[in-house]
């Protein structure tokens, strides 16, 4: 029997305390946005850091941010071999409407072959079973084949400013041949993908001022400034029915994909936007209709409004006209734009587009870039084969639609090729009640990154084309 | 000394006692929109049948309604004289946004002149100043001069709906010759007014159904609907930045106001309209500016959203995509149209308004009739009369831009005129934070219901057009 083999017995074997590992973690609130959850979240990062002990590793640590604490480990095994640093976040979405959980969202609750609970996929699942993997090469060959580096973070779903400030000036400490970030998710159960990019994002309050306090309907409804009102107007302007963005420098930059990609967005052979469909419950999208729903989900940029606050939400009715109303927004973009600058675009368009009386501010909750990865680099091609050894079939390379800030500035920072190698479905639920990870995904995972951690030994698979180890 | 002389001077006498009483009142926070303030709303009913015993009326009774109580009072001291019926309501809006409250909502706080708190001015505090007057008729007189009824609500902030159920069925028991209701303000602290109209009032909800659940923004961003999204677009189609709300028969149904009045509205001698502008805090109005404002707050319907609730508005941002979504919006109507019908014209104007990819369903929370009151009838004049004794100067007749349902009722179910005889001040910041009542306003309420009570007096004042006593 192969040393593989022995791995993925110990995988198999010990599949039920690698469960029991996740359901402890999600059994920990760690909701990064929502204050009241603080001491949760550091709850969070130091059950990682005791798990990371428990495998073995030599060096673990909880270092202490402006915000959320990072989890950082690293297991040098030897100079000659590469080194993966590993990414992930052990923060999670805020879990309302909690009364639409079919289970409680921090139980960890086993049903029809999943694990549910906020975090399940998104990313709690998919660091759990990259650790499954460590700990497997642990027991059976006394440590990784490769060096190993970990950091998880615990302010994805906020901003990740504390890891983002952090790493510029912590880069030696950081340095490896390689990310691999767990935390997205395949085409479907059976066709595993690797993602070739991200798009970037900004998420931005647009507050709207009217009258100097809150006012009757009866005795000022009709002559008072409505900022509820005025926030619908102003984003059906930056908006319209058809899904155009009316902010004409963004236009003017959005990317012009290849043919070839073109070619794989009309075609869909694997049928990922009936995928798409069938995830939201609906017949038709809404949107850019004349564009395939791959390439608005790959390349084109979307402005979505995510809550408005202001007057009376409760139930019933108040008669209130509120003296201000704030909308939230994100914007995602394709990886070539700059954040930033899109919301210089954004701030100036609202402006022009604010109906007259009110006092419009626009504010950057926080952005990110987006980021792509070359498919041709030894470290991709790595993990495809890992991948198609485990899956039976090699993953197709996809745009994704999601962001993760943290990924562009590895990227760009280390001047390391960054992994996406994710084991989520799209039906996960990521953000929303009753989000789950369906267990095979997790075996599977496991057993992928087991086997890909092998592959990136030097002396064994390691392709010429990979440059030396740093 | 005249005996109206010696209830003025009982009123200023015991003039801290009424305050002490409205002080008690404003302590009872009887918020019946929400579920939790319902034994407090019992509590601030079962106050004013205590205080209506106290002062001497032989009949008084808490009535259960299937929402909360009525509270009924009669003073019957001779068949000869003419009835009037006082309406009220005890109940009160939320406070919400409380931390804008200078004082705490439910304390009844003396500053600058003014009482502050949740009710001050709408509407307990024009009721405690009836209960005073009626006190003092009874202190110097030993009881009034005509015949009193009572009947004050505690749904009035909630649509009413169990008074406008009780009212066609216990007409005996109301019945009066005219109609009392202290529920409205005056242009400004020296130029009284009297209301000869007020809208109609339809609150209603837009619900719009997207995706089967909440959608992750970098997933489904871009494809899927958005029912925020479709909200502001509705809304901005219902009605523009102009203010024209698009209802095609609802333009068609706008009453045609007199030369007479649209002079009153042009001139504004009164300067009604910068007082408004004042009390909005702006330089200038939003909405329909090619009218004047005051026939915008008299006659021309308004449609406003006071709330949008879905998604995520808490601290922080969370990229989802709501599966649903709910726009909280009223309609003030003028006193010539059917709400019900408004409701269904507005109902038939959102659907085919609505964005494609949405299902949209608009519930009606409540709706009330406007009134008019003849401004010739002898129970208006007197009120007028009354006025002018007390404040030096005649009243004004105006449009009131508010909604009292009940005063419709009355006025169509009753036949008897409504007297609409308002103290508080277009400043009380009825519905908003840091609600008051002028204490000047509340001495000189007092005296000029209790000079009205003696006017009404068939013997002595009474005009001879009034009608003979039911």
């Amino acid at each position: 029997m192969s040393q593989m083999d022995d791995i993925n017995s110990y995988l198999d074997d010990n599949f039920d305390a690698f469960v029991d590992h996740l359901r402890q973690w999600l059994e920990i609130p760690s909701v990064s946005t929502l204050p009241e959850h603080r001491a949760d979240v550091a709850a969070a990062a130091a059950w990682a850091a005791g798990r990371l002990r428990d495998i073995g590793f030599p060096q673990v640590e909880v270092v202490a941010t402006p915000g959320h604490p990072l989890v950082m480990a690293s297991w040098m095994i030897d100079e000659a071999q590469p080194t993966l640093l590993v990414y992930g976040h052990y923060d999670v979405q805020p879990v309302d409407p909690v009364d639409l959980w079919l289970s409680p969202p921090f139980a960890g609750t086993l049903r029809d072959g999943n694990i549910y609970g906020r975090g399940a996929s998104d990313d709690k699942g998919q660091i759990v079973l990259v650790m499954a993997a460590l700990q497997a090469w642990a027991k059976v060959a006394g440590q990784p084949p490769i060096n190993v580096k970990m950091v998880l973070e615990g302010e994805e779903e906020a901003g990740g400013e504390s890891l983002a400030a952090y790493l510029p000036n912590h880069l030696e400490r950081l340095r490896a041949d390689a990310v691999l970030i767990c935390d997205t998710h395949m085409v479907n159960d059976l066709q595993p993908s690797l993602i070739t990019s991200l798009r970037g994002i900004v998420c931005a309050e647009l507050a709207v001022f009217g009258a100097r306090s809150d006012l009757h309907s009866g005795s000022y409804g009709g002559i008072a400034p409505n900022p509820l009102h005025a926030l619908c107007l102003l984003l059906s302007r930056l908006k319209g029915e058809d899904g155009r963005i009316n902010i004409a420098p963004l236009a003017e930059h959005i990317p012009t994909p290849s043919e070839a990609e073109r070619q794989l967005w009309r075609d869909d052979s694997l049928g990922i936007a009936s995928g798409l469909l069938a995830g939201m419950g609906v017949a038709e999208s809404v949107g850019e209709n004349d564009y395939p729903l791959l390439e608005r989900i790959g390349i084109r940029p979307t402005l979505e409004v995510h809550g408005i606050v202001g007057g009376f939400t409760g139930a019933g009715s108040k008669t209130v006209i509120p003296a201000e109303a704030v909308a939230k927004i994100s914007m995602r973009l394709p990886s070539e734009l700059d954040p930033q600058q899109v919301f210089t675009w954004l701030e100036e368009a609202a402006q022009t587009l604010m109906p007259r009386g009110y006092r419009l501010e626009v504010r950057c909750l926080h952005s990110g870039r987006g980021m792509s990865a070359n498919p041709d680099h030894p470290a991709v091609h790595l993990a495809a084969q890992s991948v198609e050894a485990v899956f039976g079939r090699p993953p197709v390379f996809l745009r994704e639609g999601g962001s993760i800030p943290i990924a562009a500035l590895f990227s760009e920072l280390m001047a390391a090729p960054v992994v996406l190698l994710g084991f989520g479905l799209p039906d996960d639920e990521v953000h929303a009640p009753n989000e789950k990870f369906s267990l095979q995904q997790f075996r599977q995972g496991m057993k992928t990154v087991a086997h890909y951690l092998g592959r990136l030994r030097r002396e064994e698979n390691f392709s010429p084309a990979m440059p030396p180890p740093v």
